[in-house]
């Protein structure tokens, strides 16, 4: 059965500035979406953010594996609540894909807990995007590196808990580097951020950057059962613990109840 | 220069239940506290949740080298102004503890980004914290593990980021496990979760479990200055870029402004 | 394709003592294989010591994708060569699955660095392996816990580098944890350790620890091409460098010579 | 009490070649040994290759805290006996400085098991040394950068596992990104791998290198007693089990017997 991914976009500056829209017509998300579409593994669909529950109730996200997140200028106009729903459905096992300026999303900062800061320049000058392991999943089939003749800087430090695995490290011209491709787990979901694309520049439009984000959500998908219950916690009675108990000692708690939150 | 240390406690166990005044007439944070002033580098003050801001206004925070944090039933009554300004202040460099119930605290929800939840039993049970790494400066002085006679269950899955270092596994007599001693970077400051430490057992007068929570405020604390600005995301204007360079394609932020939240 | 695996046994104690032949009477590699073979994405087949270059020549081991290793008291008679060959194929790519009293073997020793000692117990008591993760991989189908009625009890501290993931965590009866599946990245190679399985106890016949296995085997395999030159430290020279540079300073190397070694 | 520590050299270009002595007359482990010695907290002594045992007998191994470690083109040269003895000292607790290209060292390989492989160009061009994480205790008093007229390019893919920490990145005007500092735990011992370093460049001369380096020593110094016994395995007898047990099952162990190697 092929991936269920959604592609979700803010949708606003293809909307607003010729620059963008020269580039990304029909959004930044219909170019990725299309970019993931040629898979036959994955089955692809859109989101923005003015649709109702900025296009991600409850019941859709319960059926997506794997979500890409594209936010710039409107981080702040996200609600709380669909913010908090995209990270809870993240720690049942739905796959993230982080990208470019959503490192300052909503979503991105409640699963790192971290301030997600880094340096920037908008100054079109080149990047090199080296594969730190170039036999890992999310890099596989392009080389050595992703050269792109006009990236946005990115510059350490950036401000993100220790990754899992360091996949992409980028270079600019200007004389600064960026981990540009990190891993990380989160409870049964796997998150994937990749700095590349930006919306004046037609990165999404590149051939290696597309094989990176479609490797990325076959990484990222997890096919075990959603783990519904991820945030419970649950008392196990005295009475069925693994191994045989007396019950010693005080306690405030009624038997089985709930924990304290 | 001793390390500033503040013991945060909600303080309610104790005032209204018998069983806990018992073995903590004045609160866990005073226990915890005497536990640290033994010590000529510690210099020990507590905070509670009763008072103004919690006991915790930024001019208190910013004057604090390492924060350890104990709640339990009123998780939820923790202001968010405070839990953030907590979270802010761990990025800037502060060192915290976390103990015991506040795995489900504000605090350390907001930094893990993870649902913290784990299984637990409260039956009085033995149980046994082994030293993952004996050489760990969290681990030094305790021999190869703390035998508790009762200790309430805490059991894994225990949803967590994957930490920098394991340093404590506990045994339970009833049959579970539970990593009970995990380390973390976030910013400049350094976490410790340590979960042994319950309202109805006397555990924090452990000489053992007090040896563990003095060796942890010296790891957590980081002597470099502050770092104010690590919530930022500077624009590095062209001109000042480290190598020379000459700005091409479209731009939408005007020169020198702050990105997008 | 199905995945081309090897179970190497040392295959001394099915020969040698009664004890262990009456559980294993064709050896532990022939009942891993037999479990593994009930997979359809794994073609299986086994390796001995005994066999020419135990079993492993380069041309084999070429063409083997994961291998599975157990070892226990022939350690020091598995020649070096061919120990660093399998050391190198995992660096190339190869995943490697390393069982129960191997953590002492050449390969793994080579490949963590680290003295890979533990302490332990032959008493046939309880072990509950518990799932760190039970969405992981390598955890999928086996519930919370896997009961062994008799396990060697293996304790902390065990002497590996921190793993990439914590996956199992093993509980006594006797009183000790072990860490009992870790997951590691070596160059293009995965390895997973586990614990379990013993010559005396008929823990390969357990269906959950055959479901580990397989799940393992899945999890090690990397698609990618064997990584052929991943030894080799090759010069850039100045005029294939990404960016024109001209050459300054002094240098003792002639003109695309190799580093030294 | 100051940290012992040990600058090794293996002391040939200074000897044989000219553009070398002009600038590490005395070697360079004269250089880097005057830089530790400014620091009151550190005493410093050097040992070079030609001495008996590599300068380095167990004796000495003994009452070294930290090992700092440079080699280039006589890694084949240094006995596997002293390599391993090395490494053995390192889980004892010894803290271990890799310098530049000594990534191919015995020593360092032994202790990574990995390739340790990576790219390489001798043109003199400028490096930009980042500091990932500022507060780092390695990376303090240095800035955001350092900025290297001349360095050797080391290029990605770098064949090492995962480290604990990235604490440097390397900038190359050539093109290359490298991670060039790396955190490692190994046993009780600390490794640090720091890139920059060349014979031909006068590196070690940098006031902000020599800070790092100093900075290294005290990272990587661990004040716990040696932990003589980390590469033993030792039994627990059943009578001496923390819970107590009754053995089952056959066993093909004599009581108290040392566990195969």
């Amino acid at each position: 059965m092929a991936i269920r991914t959604v592609v979700w976009n803010e949708f606003l500056h293809e909307r607003q500035e010729e620059a963008v829209r020269a580039i990304y017509p029909d959004g930044i998300h219909a170019t990725i979406a299309a970019a993931l579409g040629t898979d036959a593994g994955i089955s692809v669909s859109t989101a923005t953010m003015d649709e109702p529950e900025h296009g991600l109730p409850q019941s859709r996200l319960d059926e997506t594996d794997v979500l890409l997140w594209w936010g710039h200028r409107a981080h702040g106009s996200v609600s709380d609540e669909v913010a908090q729903r995209v990270q809870r459905r993240v720690a049942e096992g739905m796959g993230l894909i982080v990208l470019h300026s959503s490192h300052f999303s909503k979503v991105f900062k409640l699963l790192m807990g971290t301030p997600c800061s880094l340096r920037w320049r908008e100054a079109g000058e080149r990047e090199r995007v080296w594969a730190i392991n170039p036999s890992h999943p999310i890099a596989r089939g392009i080389g050595p590196n992703i050269t792109l003749p006009n990236g946005e800087m990115y510059g350490e430090p950036f401000l993100v808990p220790e990754p899992l695995e360091t996949v992409f490290i980028s270079w600019f011209q200007g004389g600064e580097v960026f981990r540009s491709g990190l891993t990380y787990q989160r409870g049964a979901g796997r998150i994937f951020y990749f700095s590349p694309g930006h919306e004046t520049y037609p990165i999404y439009h590149d051939a290696a950057i597309q094989t990176v984000l479609r490797n990325a959500v076959h990484w990222a998908y997890n096919p075990a059962p959603a783990w519904k219950d991820v945030h419970d916690a649950p008392n196990v009675p005295v009475e069925q613990s693994p191994e045989p108990l007396v019950a010693q000692g005080a306690s405030l708690h009624a038997h089985g109840e709930a924990g304290f939150r």
